[in-house]
């Protein structure tokens, strides 16, 4: 089966929002043996959605459409698709329910019966959106299918799940299995992966599928699509593949696997193993702690943070001795000692992160430059370790890369915890 | 002139990365009053390349692609369009040298000259990279471009605001002037702007240009896409755009206008006045806090914060009262106020931001269910003032919604204090 995405969104176009439905879309189309083919981004104009239409209904057996099912003016995607399959749009008494409903959920007045909500086109039946108030619509045409959600991303999300499969579950194919094997390594440039430590890794990887590798923050994403024609042969070739990575001398730098994050891994450990944590963040401005707080379940192993961009609050709260900030300067390892140390004792921690560096785009000397890190790591009974690096980018690029060090560096530390105790 | 833009990524596709490029490539092509017309994404294989090729050529006069210019293997760019084109792949004494200059800039060594960075299609013209390794290439085609460059948003960003203008430059349309403008508003959701507050809004912008609604996180950005013959007209036909929305009733629910984010609008008033601000973060986790850092030149008002999930650290660090926490728990309005008030004394800041609340999935009480956020707002010899919110939608969307809610009032409180003051 394949699967075109058709994303109407001048807005997209015009760099007002990025698209996080394509991620949406992939990942629940992935836990079902399926995958986008292609997708296409148009502007809210009949032309552009009619074109797309056109264009991704030629060569795709299911079009997905995202988005302008809204009750504003520029919202013309139900109008467009009408006119697109010569439908005339009529009250719809279910389009009319599924939205009452909606309204109900969310203990907000219905607008009415003639609201726009209500109309649909001929033969197109209505989807409930149990995240927001435009309900979605689909029909069969063709042997082809037309599935239309709105493009709020949560209510993308929902639909999806909701209704998508239950829709096009007749085309689905059972002969293939699919699984995406994504080792995540660490610290080594793609190139020198490939000609330096494992010559003959990717060939070998080339036997068991389409072999893709992507720079990640700080490390690259080494993928295998698996395709087999049932569960058993799946199962046996994921297993010949990680063995082969086993063997690898990159081994030691893969930190990950799958689309499991560093912070859910991290926070699964933690809270496995009862370790408590938090960060002296300065130059990564407080995305740890906002990583690490996505994870839900994160507040059972991570205590808190402290944010210290001002000297004053390193010392008066974090105890960073005012001769160590005036002697060896705030962006040191010095400093980096003494925050992470300070923490440890203030919060109560058995792990405390110190992050502090610069990450322009002022500031620096010329021993320690912008995208120079220092990143510290406290434990209970033990002296504190300091690493230094040298990192490149822009103000975001390296606060995302500061915090990408120091979840490594955590992660090393908590692997070892577990290890120790086990 | 018409601009098509061509992502070549699998990893887009299986949901690895979303896509950051089109807002990129957006955002530069409006400040020279151009715009993408539409975009496509496809698979690293032969085939699905060409046909985004075909497609887009066929209905625009440029074509920018990005991705599949890397190293290994999955890297195909290069060679497809070169056997689109009907061109052979050469060595290019150009190249060679664009690439030994980027090996040279970051110290590492070149792989040698037969290494795939020196080989181009024929008649193809090599683009320097200044942020990696990867060059990028351009021809023109029966009167239309193609212009190829890496997929990595910093390394495509900085080869189109590098190249891109002085390559198309000839197509440029000199004829049509292009603004948009955005008028950002907050708390009042999108059917409610039209059909309640002001009905007739919609219309009086239409006579200025396309007009958009989007929305946003807890607001509605609303825009209108002006196009004029001359500087002159355009400058006019803004002028009077932004006098419809002063004498809207919507006004006061403004925030903002263009693309100025509400952190850079916070910092830059917070900057000019000297204002002394941070956060006291529970539920928000440390957003607040990564949102301020990441604009630059934030140290000079931004001082830190703590980010207290743990209750002890609510108490020691913060000082709130141990009996507040056991009778009022620490979601409670009591204990924002706390939190604000011991934050704006430990911090010694002019404003002082708490940020209590149920982020879920887990967690909540009947009388303050998941969703349930209490801010504080402390500022020197005043009284706390605290706002409670009940908001929807899951742990990352929550944590987004509490920060921004923290950030309108930061806001506020910013512009009374210039107002005092001025």
């Amino acid at each position: 089966m394949k699967i075109g995405f058709l994303i109407i969104g001048s807005e997209i176009l015009d760099g007002k929002i990025t698209d996080l439905n394509t991620k949406i879309l992939s990942e629940y189309l992935r836990s079902h043996h399926e995958e986008i083919h292609e997708s296409m981004v148009v502007r809210d104009t009949k032309s552009d959605i009619e074109h797309g239409l056109r264009e991704l209904f030629h060569t795709h057996d299911v079009v997905i459409t995202s988005g302008g099912l809204g009750p504003t003016k520029d919202d013309i995607t139900k109008e467009t698709i009408a006119s697109f399959f010569g439908k005339k749009i009529l009250f719809h008494p279910d389009a009319l329910k599924t939205s009452e409903d909606n309204y109900k959920r969310f203990h907000r007045t219905f607008p009415g019966k003639d609201h726009t909500y209500s109309y649909l086109p001929e033969d197109f039946s209505p989807l409930s959106n149990t995240m927001g108030f435009a309900p979605g619509f689909y029909t069969k045409h063709q042997n082809k299918f037309l599935f239309s959600a709105p493009g709020v991303p949560r209510e993308f999300k929902r639909m999806i799940e909701d209704h998508l499969f239950s829709v096009i579950s007749e085309k689905l194919e059972k002969t293939t299995f699919l699984k995406h094997v994504i080792m995540r390594t660490k610290y080594i440039p793609e190139e020198k992966i490939f000609q330096e430590v494992d010559t003959l890794l990717w060939d070998k990887l080339s036997h068991y599928g389409e072999v893709s590798s992507l720079p990640n923050l700080m490390g690259v994403d080494i993928g295998v699509k698996v395709r087999a024609s049932s569960e058993e042969e799946l199962e046996k070739k994921v297993l010949e593949l990680h063995s082969i990575f086993e063997k690898s001398p990159l081994h030691k730098n893969i930190w990950g696997q799958g689309r499991e994050t560093l912070e859910e891994k991290i926070i699964k450990l933690c809270n496995l193993r009862n370790i408590k944590f938090g960060f002296a963040e300065s130059a990564s401005g407080g995305l740890c702690s906002h990583r690490i707080t996505g994870v839900p379940g994160s507040s059972q192993s991570f205590m808190g943070s402290v944010v210290c961009y001002d000297e004053k609050i390193k010392e008066d709260i974090l105890g960073v001795k005012k001769e160590t900030l005036l002697n060896h300067s705030a962006v040191s390892s010095e400093t980096a000692t003494e925050m992470a140390m300070g923490l440890l004792e203030k919060f109560h921690l058995d792990i405390a992160l110190s992050i502090t560096g610069y990450a322009g785009p002022g500031g620096g000397t010329s021993e320690n430059p912008v995208g120079t890190v220092f990143i510290g790591k406290a434990k209970r009974g033990k002296p504190v370790e300091v690493q230094k690096l040298n990192l490149f980018g822009d103000r975001e690029i390296l606060k995302q890369r500061f915090s990408q060090v120091a979840l490594f560096t955590l992660l090393e530390e908590v692997e070892k915890f577990t290890s120790s105790l086990s």
